[in-house]
């Protein structure tokens, strides 16, 4: 028996059964769909449709078919096309009449949209724990090394020395937008739909705003035919998880790349790293390069969704059944990389060695433009000498720091003895102390900041 | 000259220029390149390293520059490859020498990225003005047709009798949605990222907090490295932009086929159709489709930048440069669609004669179950024998309201002279009164609240 | 035993092996692997490095492999982390030494790129008979509608008649061009990679030729370094797979809007309709919104593939295992899709007196001012005058083809009484007969060729 | 004059006039137009539409309008909403009534798919000379380094010692298949639709094979609906340069990366470098970077299309206008980059003393397994060997070439004094000469394929 069949005269074909069928997915709302059936039920009894009694059967009922789910008994029914059908089908089974009230006034379109938003809320929030487990991982390796010296990189080329406690908390902030992104999601979510019906509403007297309540919605939607319709919280949802995962691809890339030996900056710990088949001296950052490579399956998801929803005209239409898999793959996708990630950070090597070595005097070009300002030479000129004593050094093949005070002095009478005190990379480092700053001060307020908000 | 060329021995290849210069469309942030220039100015002047006359100079100089662009006057130089080259060598031949100054501890990196905020920003505000005025347009149709009745689909098949006020409404609060997503985009976007220099903050005592005020921002970026490097804002603006697009191709969608003879349910005022070039008598809606199709544009544009910024390492690379003409394209394209939606939607006739011809009388199915709910029958078995009902009046060739109480009876015994009440599309939908339903006081209702909203 | 783990001094982390594993997706390309072994197997031999005996053992034990996969028996393995793992562990198990001589020479990365290819090349073919089956009953229900009339529609808006065979086949060419496309793609993945090693190419005197022709790839890649990187032949696939998902749409879409009563050209036979589990009446067009949404998930596979790609150094990166959940999941959607779609088309019921009922006279607005050019009016005057006449009509609400004499020749003295003759829906197809043209004669000749091609 | 105001009653709101009209982006295919208009004409003048004389005008004013156009004098006109009516005006203007008479039997939507067709068929061409253009480069380059030696990396980590010349034909070959693609592609678009009117086909006896001859069309489309609906041949195109754009993509980030002084293998030319604003010292890839980012565009691109063509019904949508933004965007986009990203190659200096320098004997481990295989050893137990001297050069910190005779013999007794052999990079590559191997005389054999295709 599905839920529809009294106006037809033929059983469904199989391979439309196959096509339509979703409860192989949508099984892993049962949970919330038995909780919003249940708050139905007591509902619809304050509403009057219901008596105590069959309110209080199709609780214990439901109750009954939520362990079955719980414990892996629920037996698949040949007709349960979704988690709705095959819920409602089991209570009828375990309770008999009462369960064939449950759906009075109700649709699986107010139902599914209930559930999926119910199951959404939740996933944001197991989606937030996962952010979080990954910035505690940063600032922890953030804090080790707030002082320590590394190059930092524009467009991959060498440009100003950074600490690498500056460069681990780049990343903190990147995912801390992400907490707040999914904070949005989360309210966009938080809206009931229960009590629309299939479109036009519900004619029995649903006090939705305490139903919405009982449920733990902030507030109820404000129109039927939109509110079986609005797929948007499920985009907002893939849409925060693709910037997840691009923040994630971004963090993986850097990770591969300073594992390369010609950086040498990080190793990841054996349990973290593959070998080859065939090279047997192998040994690969897997785990970031799916990082890296995953934000694609994540950005197709949410470019998938929208495009299905694309032209779609209002009330419901089965094209809304793509959200789930959409947002299930997406969802799935981060958990099994962002515990990885955490546990890469918080155990690969960072050899500081190599890092402080990787610094070349040049990056200090900037601090002696700075240091000729400082002398009175408008900057945009100091860029410039500065420009030319790096192209002296080139030309010369010495050093940048070891140009002498005459070579320097041949660019600009400004030059002076005390310019030795720019070439310092713990002083250039250091004078960025302003907020946001590289300066090892600044980034212990940073890292102070951050674990307020964990 | 360039700003940077110093160091170079050659001049910097001609189609090199053409693919790199991005004057031709960022100029259009001007006014947000000098309003930064002029706050980074008072701000350098309070940290001591420019003199109150230097300032007073610089700000002079840049309230001409403004001048000229915004008079269509400012003549563009060989080298302005950017916005902010053209401003500060115009400032320089305006004033010399303090132009010359202005640069110091900054970088186009923390430049652009706040030109681009305040742009952002400003163009957040502009897009939710675009969506109130359909908003306002859908709301004043919807008061006029409150009552009136049509058919309303789901699976885009008859389903139940709705309002056309409470259709309208539907795509009200599809875009009251865009307008929240637009306000967490511009809580996004409020961060000053200016005094983070190239990558590692400002080595200048800036007093950042004081200069984000002074720019209207809720607060300064926590992370040099990071604020170089973040377009989270962009992209969320593209995805809040391509969702009000999908919206607005849902409504596009549904305008055009409403247009069709078929349903003939709207006529677009003569003003917004077109013709055919071959085809004398052709009536277009044209602007709905384009409403539709351009969708695809906006999702575009939303999947190009989040695919560019895959993968790439933190600190400045100049992929980011990609993120301007992408929300630059989606922000225009939304601009020329809305006023032309909303004009539409507020010079359609709605033909409420073909709307309330189109209903029929099984679009009361559901009724004839609540009314056997009430007489006690459980839901599930009601809908069974509503079914059951159809498929006789198919079989017989007599429309649904128009089978005897024989008939009915024939199929439950509960079925008594008073169904003949349930035959009325009125009393359907004044029986959706809860919250969100198509019943006139309903939508009365939502109207109100929609009307507080604008 | 993993494949690799002689330079590890720790086990792998369980985690990183649920992120890494891909047995539980790439096992379905068994056949292949082992189909890919056999032959190198033989190639191998033949380049003397392994022995016959040895070659025999390693055939027959894969053949024993192969068995156990076809039989659901094989068991897996605690290591197996991958299909190419678990065959070469089972192999090992059942022959003992000969079977650890197998890998020589080749890695992973060649491996799992051939045994992709040949899967692909396969899948091509299955595609190309899922698109045959539904262009069959597209050209079976065109022959039987070659001469039945309907509205022709562009912007959804009345254009002319056309015939309902033209409109069938019109779907019939889309389709045939995924073919060709299809076809393609089997071209660009029939290049063999194997004896590519893992980057640089095998040291061991393999003829290349021979073990392509002996697979039965046309021919063998050229860079061992690309060919272990390259994924072109997947995205291609994911793009012909997401094209014929358009056309599919485009056709979903279609069927469902004639669906609707207010058209009533089409309705679907029960065991491809579904209902509403509120609303007994309903019958939906289920499927083909599944054909028109489902679209959305194929487009994003290819977005989500191709952001992958984009920006991966060259040589192999474990980011490219991203390649087969992407085609699996375009492929699997498009092969539950396409039988149900070549079902609902051959079983749908085509309701011609619905379609000639809804052509209205103004339709021949064109062949009017066709009139007037044999007259010998240019035709940008006769399109202005045929124009003006749909006015006058409209404004005296008379029907366009019971204007009189006098109305027409009061636009133009070009009228006669035979004018009476161009309004007849028949006489218009009938005229369009040149190729390509509506004309039932043209659609006839268009189903031979169609015939010719399937 | 707009081609098509008959019907209507009032002018056309000049916002939908912006949003609507076209000739600011397809006034680029003025030459296709003309030209098919050119061919129209003739063929109309075979048809017995045209008389000589009239024929003799048209074609004659055509070639004025077309002179207009090329000398940049071509005035617009108020009307023109898209270059078929600004030509069709401009000619009417010029030679009075045989101009009014050139649309007969003709559609807008015949006449564009027509123009566009024409339009792609040359872009794919254009397109193709500038991957040659590259190709070359790469090919010059390869020469030049068939036998130097560098590091080759799988997962960004090394792998094995490749030759410098195989690293640049691994891009060669890329490119070659984007070149195939695009010879689809061009095939693709090799039909004709003139002749299909609206979408009903012509009531005029015209040749349309003849008619596709004259236009240098393959062949002409077999449906008018799908002919004038058909968009496949731009999304054909978007994809083939999509496709183009990663792989350029993936060159992009790997000279970027080489280019960091890390690695150090290349250096790029002065005059296809930047500098930085704030740091005089910066040399930036930019066009590299521009390169690996623009990919996000190009796939943007055909995101949009597909998405706009997702759903669409049969026959001409205005949606369909969608595709020339697009597809210019794209095709603008690759041919900025594709220059300059040839040059970049050409001139880039490949330093192949550090290329060399940054082997590592570890490289050669495979090399060491190959070697016990050889005598005897499978290669399932060499790989694991030769891992364990791996681990044990690294634990004993030696280097893993220096590993005594003794050390070896500890792991297998099949080691012997001609193991030291092994530990050569040249020996290990030259090794490695099957086809497609990096051998330098393989590398050579597939530099003179390469030439043989350029």
């Amino acid at each position: 028996m599905t839920l529809w069949g009294g106006v037809f005269s033929e059983p469904t074909d199989d391979d439309l059964r196959k096509l339509n069928d979703s409860f192989s997915f949508d099984r892993r709302m049962y949970a919330q769909d038995i909780a919003g059936s249940v708050a139905y039920a007591r509902a619809m009894t304050r509403a009057g449709v219901l008596t105590d009694s069959e309110s209080a059967q199709i609780v214990a009922g439901l109750g009954k078919v939520k362990a079955e789910f719980d414990a892996g008994t629920f037996t698949v029914g040949a007709n349960d096309e979704d988690v709705h059908t095959a819920v409602e089908r089991r209570l009828v089974e375990l309770i008999g009449e009462p369960g064939l009230k449950l759906h009075t006034g109700r649709s699986r379109n107010d139902q599914v949209a209930t559930d999926f938003r119910l199951w959404v809320k939740d996933a944001v929030t197991v989606t937030q724990t996962w952010v979080k487990g990954l910035q505690a991982a940063l600032v922890e390796r953030a804090e080790q090394h707030a002082a320590d010296l590394m190059p930092g990189f524009t467009h991959m080329q060498p440009a100003q020395p950074v600490t690498v406690g500056h460069w681990l908390m780049s990343y903190f902030w990147q995912f801390q937008r992400d907490i707040d992104r999914l904070d949005d999601t989360r309210r966009h979510a938080d809206v009931l739909p229960l009590g629309s019906g299939a479109l036009a509403g519900t004619p029995f007297p649903l006090d939705r705003a305490a139903l919405a309540a009982e449920l733990g919605f902030a507030r109820h939607s404000e129109n039927s035919l939109d509110a079986v319709a609005d797929r948007d919280f499920a985009a907002d949802f893939l849409y925060a998880l693709a910037m997840t995962g691009v923040h994630l691809s971004r963090l993986g890339e850097e990770i591969v790349l300073f594992s390369n030996p010609a950086f040498g900056f990080v190793t990841l710990a054996d349990r973290y790293s593959t070998g080859s088949s065939l090279m047997p001296q192998k040994r690969n950052a897997d785990p970031m390069e799916l990082a890296r490579g995953q934000a694609g399956r994540q950005i197709g998801h949410l470019t998938g969704l929208l495009t299905t929803l694309k032209g779609l005209p209002t009330g419901y239409n089965k094209d809304l059944q793509e959200d789930k898999e959409a947002v299930f793959g997406s969802f799935d996708t981060l958990g099994r990389l962002m515990p990885v990630a955490a546990a890469v950070i918080r155990t690969m090597t960072l050899h500081t060695d190599k890092m402080k070595s990787a610094l070349v005097p040049e990056m200090l070009a900037t601090d002696l433009a700075d240091y000729l300002v400082k002398k009175g030479m408008p900057f945009r000129q100091a860029h410039h000498v500065a420009g030319r004593a790096v192209r002296l050094s080139r030309d010369l093949g010495i050093p940048f720091d070891q140009l002498t005070l005459d070579h320097l002095q041949e660019m600009s009478g400004l030059f002076e003895a005390d310019v030795s005190d720019v070439f310092s990379y713990e002083t250039s480092v250091s004078a960025r102390q302003a907020d946001g700053g590289t300066a090892p001060d600044a980034v212990r307020r940073q890292i102070q900041q951050a674990k307020n908000l964990l």
